[in-house]
């Protein structure tokens, strides 16, 4: 690490928190029935990326602050809109309080994340950033192809 | 901007490189045809995906430089795969070149990007790496629907 450091702890956790008010958007708008079932060309259905980001999130950030690399598990018993957001919505503070855990020194270290990701503490959080943003275009897509208009791209508010 | 920093400026650079190295191979994955022409629910062409994200980095970090605030231009003439391709390969120096101009004490003062967006530099670029991820994974979905394997998300050696 040098001192040329442009991004501060608090505005990453402001900025993941503020891509996951946007995800929650994406999952408001599908039907009930096509977040489950639709999918594109042998992919995934959004509630399973869904249950995939749900499982990376609060797991990951455990691991990081507790020292644990157990693997992830992505088949979450969760098979309503309803258990999706709520689950959604009881991982948000989750988040924040994990994130406000680990030290600042302890971002340049690198974390065996879930057995398998041996990288800077950082990057396995930009990581988390950047597969959310990824799945949720592939939601985006999904609204687009049922001719659903997704949400705004900058509509980051919790 | 306090002292706890968390990613440096060629961390974010490195980042912002890695993830153009991928936007790279799912460009190469398109057959020629479709990459112009394939598009899902009144979505555009990847090609035209690919000409937004050329039309917002160099002439973004050129704003960002030299403290120009003109609007962007994504209708850009590049008819064919080798001519984005070539576009894509003449942007990567030049987004390097440019970015280590930015002062480090820069990052978080604001930029009226393109005259509308009037945020601090360092969100600048994570939007411009942000919508560089949601469009790609757009072009993934596409080749998905193609059945077009699309490159490993985490490779992103130049």
């Amino acid at each position: 690490m040098n001192n040329s450091t442009i991004i501060s702890k608090e505005e990453l956790l402001i900025h993941w928190q503020g891509h996951r008010a946007l995800t929650r958007r994406v999952i408001e708008k599908f039907p009930e029935k096509e977040l489950f079932t639709f999918a594109i060309g042998n992919m995934r259905s959004f509630a399973d990326m869904v249950k995939e980001l749900l499982s990376i999130a609060v797991p990951g950030l455990d691991g990081i602050v507790n020292g644990k690399t157990d693997a992830y598990n992505h088949d979450l018993k969760l098979d309503t809109k309803e258990a999706l957001l709520n689950a959604w919505d009881e991982s948000t503070p989750k988040i924040t309080a994990l994130y406000n855990q680990i030290p600042v020194e302890r971002f340049h270290e690198d974390h065996n994340l879930f057995g398998e990701y041996n990288f800077p503490i950082y990057q396995n959080l930009l990581y988390f950033v950047d597969n959310e943003v990824h799945h949720r275009a592939q939601g985006y897509t999904y609204l687009r192809a049922l001719a659903i208009e997704p949400p705004f791209f900058w509509e980051r508010t919790l």
